[in-house]
């Protein structure tokens, strides 16, 4: 039996539920969960916004977990070890997709919460005390990193960092747009710093440019209804990473960048972008670009990820990052408080 | 003094003009028209539906001239060679585009037809006796191309041409959609072809398919309304190459290509094409991409496109593509037949 917080219906208000894990398969690994970040798209799930939640749904994907049994197959993991699981649990293993390990884009891949697994049983994240998960979809979390503040980079960072290294947009000297300085933005400014890439924010409120300055280390800031800064930053960058969730003229932003070069659509957008393609096509080669979702880059990429180093010392940069990111993120600390109404709490919190 | 036909108005009618061009610079080209393909860009300046046009307007674009006067600082042509001028007739010269040679997208390049160069004249294209234009943007035609039925190709061939090669889609056992098996569609499907890349048309009527397997050798064909069809052919192109030019659901196209592959929008849609960003980031990496327009490829890639070879034999490609476009495009014999009402009557079918 495992117990944990659940959605009901599309309220999405949570509440204790026991609940049944499967018996830990042959090449299943089951762990106990430490920490569990607060993802925007558990609030999603819960409340159906994507129309394919099923109930009852224990949320949570950003999650470090201490492996407490592993399957009598499984080759990569031992007891105690610290591990992460991110937003997928299954996928078939078979098509061309799983075979390049983007199992993300495997047409039968099992999301981590609130769908149907291949044995009938519906999928729970990881409020919940305990969990299993086949070995493939277990990355180890290096011993040197700090596992409580880092848990929402789990996934966040993996969504910016991925997308930036798959498009080549991590060469020293680089010039790279950041819109939105959200929480994943926080963290593409992060990793562009660590990679030597020149950042300039670009936000629709001129609250935010103290803290990008001061906090984040960006380069430079403007807001993206200022027409003269605009102009003065036309065709100067050599890509755009975007994280606004809501729909917006893009044609501004795409101006920014040189010919050639990419604007990286990574935000959640529930409704259609107008894209105009017009006047893209009179002027100037534009490439719209969606981003490698979530698990994406692979395995291998996150894995990678974890090692990045900050630019100016050796510590890992995802250790830089966790300490920043406290002021951006909350992070449940369901191994110690699992059973108490604080979770709650906060989620009724952060949804206001 | 120049002969030719022209708009006056946005009814678009074409009428008798005489009129000036400048006198041959110094870095300047002087032409006699041979011929000159009609392109759809034509009708939509002379009705200036792009909202640029400046009348009154002398259209055409796609243009086999022979020179009949040089500047003094002309390096690269003699009187009496064959040449071509595309879609634009000056750029600024001293921006990253122009020196990438890509003057499409600088930010002043001056259209062939229709707007104000930066002598303050409104630039003429060639439905009229004699043209003038800076060598930068002049292009010498192979001695062994048939010139009159190849003149669309010109224009044509490079938009769809200089995509296939920059997007890599121009690889031995490729498999690339082409959607819109229409003039463009069909110059695409043969150097697809002449890569040794496999197509597949994509269309909105089944009436093409006839036409498309017996006359463009394409590989096969399915009507985009065909559920089944589509299912059947799902995440197994290589790239598709999109010349569709009004609004339709661009989802069910993305499924078909592998993940990572592109989807090359090359059509002038008018109005915005809905991007449904959420339902791409979850289904797979998308690239959506606007074409190189034009000469975007630059003027080495128009002048490579002129040499490339048939798969089979020795003979140019665009001479082959010549004996096959005179289905699809209309050519006016302009050398002979300026002062003809021919040349009216026959944009008037045209327009119909």
């Amino acid at each position: 039996m495992a117990f944990g917080w659940a959605a009901r219906d599309t309220s999405g208000l949570l509440s204790p539920f026991s609940f049944s894990r499967r018996v830990t398969g042959e090449k299943d690994v089951t762990f106990k969960v430490l920490y569990c970040g607060i993802c925007h798209c558990d609030l999603h799930m819960i409340k159906n916004d994507w129309g394919y939640s099923i109930y009852t749904i224990v949320p949570g994907h950003e999650i470090v977990r201490a492996v407490i049994e592993v399957g009598s197959k499984v080759e990569k993991f031992k007891v105690r070890v610290r591990v992460h699981v991110g937003s997928i649990v299954e996928s078939c293993h078979s098509c061309d997709n799983c075979a390049s390990e983007i199992h993300i884009y495997c047409p039968k891949f099992i999301p981590t919460q609130g769908t149907q697994d291949y044995d009938g049983a519906t999928t729970h994240g990881s409020y919940s005390a305990i969990m299993v998960a086949n070995e493939h979809f277990v990355i180890p979390i290096p011993d040197d990193l700090l596992v409580d503040a880092s848990a929402p980079l789990l996934y966040a960072g993996i969504i910016v960092y991925s997308p930036l290294r798959y498009y080549g947009l991590d060469k020293l000297g680089m010039h790279v747009g950041v819109v939105g300085p959200s929480g994943l933005g926080h963290v593409a400014v992060k990793f562009a710093n660590a990679m030597g890439v020149k950042v300039t924010v670009i936000s629709n409120s001129l609250n935010k440019k103290k803290e990008a300055i001061d906090h984040l280390g960006v380069d430079s800031f403007f807001v993206s209804s200022n027409q003269d800064e605009i102009k003065a930053a036309m065709s100067k960058m050599d890509g755009i990473i975007d994280i606004v969730s809501i729909p917006y003229p893009i044609l501004p932003l795409i101006g920014l960048s040189r010919t050639n070069e990419k604007l990286l659509l990574v935000g959640c957008l529930e409704k259609p972008l107008e894209l105009p393609v017009f006047t893209l096509l009179l002027g100037r080669d534009i490439i719209v670009v969606n981003c490698i979702y979530i698990m994406g880059g692979g395995t291998n990429r996150t894995q990678d990820m974890f090692h990045i180093k900050g630019q100016h010392n050796s510590n890992t940069l995802m250790n830089l990052l966790s300490k920043a990111h406290v002021r951006y993120c909350f992070v449940i600390d369901i191994g110690n408080h699992i059973n108490l109404h604080h979770l709650i709490n906060l989620l009724l919190i952060i949804r206001i």
